[in-house]
């Protein structure tokens, strides 16, 4: 068991009210959350918050870990230009071995961030299972097919196989996008999700080419037209859905599917501003992930929580466009809960020890006015002083607690840079 | 004399390429930067930069640092309410003792986040000229008079008072604003400026209303109305601009102005994206400020620069809208230069030694194939590992080094926020 006291608790559970006490765990899972009582069992740690925040750790709904290869590659040119010469041909010569050491590298990363569950669609999942499973950190694979409903097969293979392969890993049926892939692709991953009774999650209207061409195609939007062919009878969501128009949200609103928005990526591929401001006031369900690092370049939920604030005060001349703490939920509750990762979205007992101590006497947390507003408008995650997954604590002060040092992780990858790169 | 070596190094004198050696300091000042030589002098301090990031100090060429204490007292509110109904009323009960407090609380935050002078407009500046001075940090201010052509004598006596108060400390000449004063104020700056040879500064099309209001009263924008009565004879700039048009920005590149622009405060506040692409090619000087921490709210040029380049890219609908390294330039060279400083605008001998060290070796900067494009699109303030301003060492990994520890700086404001917002 380790005890957290003298702390400022944010359970998440219901609103942002801040209360003061303690919170303990017993192996994976938090144990009590409450005043310190008369009589306190033994501890086998016992960690004094110094009246900083306990808070439910980050989840990342939305990402490519292991493109922390090609970061900075090509930055300043168009998105079609990037994607067809400076991504996919150096994707190509990726190795599983790749996958795994560009993995580490992201979840070093993550866990300074304060992020302790990646929703991930990539190459070589055993590589990732294994990087992430090492680490500590969770891993919710999202299926990224594309093609044609011969690919469903493959889809269903990966599902079967990892659903299961371990208490940090799980996987959820997707495929990549509405335009990488046919409708015997979307109809044969509907019949899937049906006879698994399962969510599914896709790339959606993240350009506007992307969302325009889909509507000459199928008469629809995406959101729409696959709605249309039951792919979201059992739920799911989509990620940017920049393009978004009323009906969409409603089609999301309805099914109580998870709109996974991702504003940095966004703002630098300048794909556009996604109606965050129109959901909130919807109540279509928000989230939010980083997209992978060569698309951002940041792996750091405190810079998407900002920038989903002020660009929808942008967005509509409106300094009051959305609550700053409505981001906080989107980045935690609202990503764990995209991912299906209902055990550890808030503080509770009896829920997964997935929480972060964040620093309320740094300078730029102070004064502390409103916490839950400087968390998203002045907080960093250089505030991010412990991340625990599971119980167990894998950033603390600064110093990785993960069984590999940074320094082995990052030779691993500059080995590999050369050759991917050259 | 201070010695690093095994550095990379980015004097941005000239463009952002990157050589690999040592640079020494004398004093204040840069004494040498080139290859390790065969006889080495001896050094009262060798430092090894283990391949990490030499550069120049941000400098930050618009704030109100005393402002802190406003941090996230109210969020998400529209521009006038929070102005008129949280601001202004407890800005009237500030004391010089407070300002004092609160600038020690802002300066824990510049030099955290790698900057080591300031571009003031506040009250007090006895106070801020004591706290800035005592920690070691640059300060310049910028008059702030309001009012009618009876404020300029106050502006001359503090132009008098503190052009050569201090080898930290320095004084442009400046106003508040158009719209906060009258015609016969504006015409005395100007009166002020020519007589003594000075550049002056205001805050600048900001808004919309204050733009257009300024067409309606004076037939001409701001910058084409203050040009017309001489007040930027001997240059200046004017911040935020973000109203501009392209006869605007004729006016700043003819005269050789500099546009100080304040991406953060502009998003929050929400008033608008102001026109750095079009800067850029037009070749106007350009410069980045955070403003106040209460319209920001971090003070940290890593967002500043990072806001800058994407915004430009959203705006223009355009991934390669403006380069990355663009707004390198403008938070270091740039700020520098628009507020005076250019005794310490870039690393090279015979230069004040304000420079910072950068890890490079942080996951967030790996890999490391564009360096300046990775200090803009992923570097963030906690990669600052060193900040120095004349020659001498204020923060160091984590610590300050500034005669005073941050608790006390925190338990001093502390006390003062109860009194001021209760």
């Amino acid at each position: 068991m380790i005890r957290f006291y003298n702390a400022k608790i944010m359970t998440m559970d219901g609103g942002t009210q801040i209360t003061e006490g303690e919170l303990w765990t017993d192996g994976a899972l938090i144990s009590y959350i409450g005043e310190t009582p008369a009589e306190l069992p033994v501890f086998e740690r016992e960690i004094d918050v110094h009246g900083n925040l306990l808070m439910p750790s980050f989840k990342n709904a939305h990402t490519h870990s292991a493109m922390s290869f090609l970061r900075s590659f090509a930055e300043d040119v168009p998105l079609q230009t990037w994607l067809f010469e400076k991504v996919f041909p150096y994707e190509d010569r990726l190795t599983p071995e790749d996958v795994y050491a560009f993995d580490r590298l992201s979840i070093l990363e993550y866990l300074a961030s304060g992020m302790t569950a990646a929703f991930d669609m990539y190459f070589f999942p055993e590589s990732s299972a294994a990087a992430f499973t090492e680490c500590g950190m969770r891993l919710v694979f999202c299926g990224s097919i594309n093609g044609t409903a011969a690919d469903v097969d493959r889809l269903n293979d990966q599902f079967q196989k990892f659903r299961h392969y371990h208490p940090l890993v799980n996987y959820r049926l997707g495929f990549h996008a509405e335009y990488t892939s046919d409708e015997s692709l979307h109809r044969g991953v509907a019949a899937l999700a049906q006879a698994e009774h399962e969510p599914v999650y896709t790339h959606i209207s993240e350009t506007k080419k992307e969302h325009e061409e889909c509507i000459a195609r199928h008469g629809a939007s995406p959101a729409q037209y696959f709605e249309s062919i039951g792919l979201w009878e059992y739920g799911g969501g989509g990620f940017h859905g920049v393009w978004f128009d009323e009906k969409d949200r409603a089609v999301y609103q309805r099914n109580g599917l998870w709109f996974v928005s991702c504003p940095c990526s966004n703002a630098k591929l300048a794909s556009g501003i996604a109606p965050l401001k129109e959901c909130f006031a919807e109540g279509v369900n928000l989230a939010l992930g980083t997209d992978g690092p060569a698309s951002n370049n940041a792996l750091d939920m405190f810079r998407e929580m900002y920038l989903g604030a002020v660009l929808q005060k942008l967005r509509h001349n409106d300094a009051a466009a959305i609550p700053a703490a409505e981001m906080l939920r989107a980045a935690t509750v609202g990503s764990a809960r995209a991912m299906g990762l209902t055990d550890c979205d808030v503080l509770a007992p009896g829920k997964q020890a997935d929480l972060i101590v964040v620093d309320l006497h740094a300078a730029n947390m102070q004064p502390a006015h409103h916490i839950p507003e400087s968390l998203v408008l002045s907080g960093d995650r250089m505030n991010v002083r412990m991340t625990m997954c599971a119980g167990k604590i894998l950033y603390l002060n600064g110093e990785y607690l993960i069984g590999v040092s940074p320094e082995e992780i990052l030779r691993d990858t500059q080995a590999r840079i050369v050759r991917l790169t050259d």
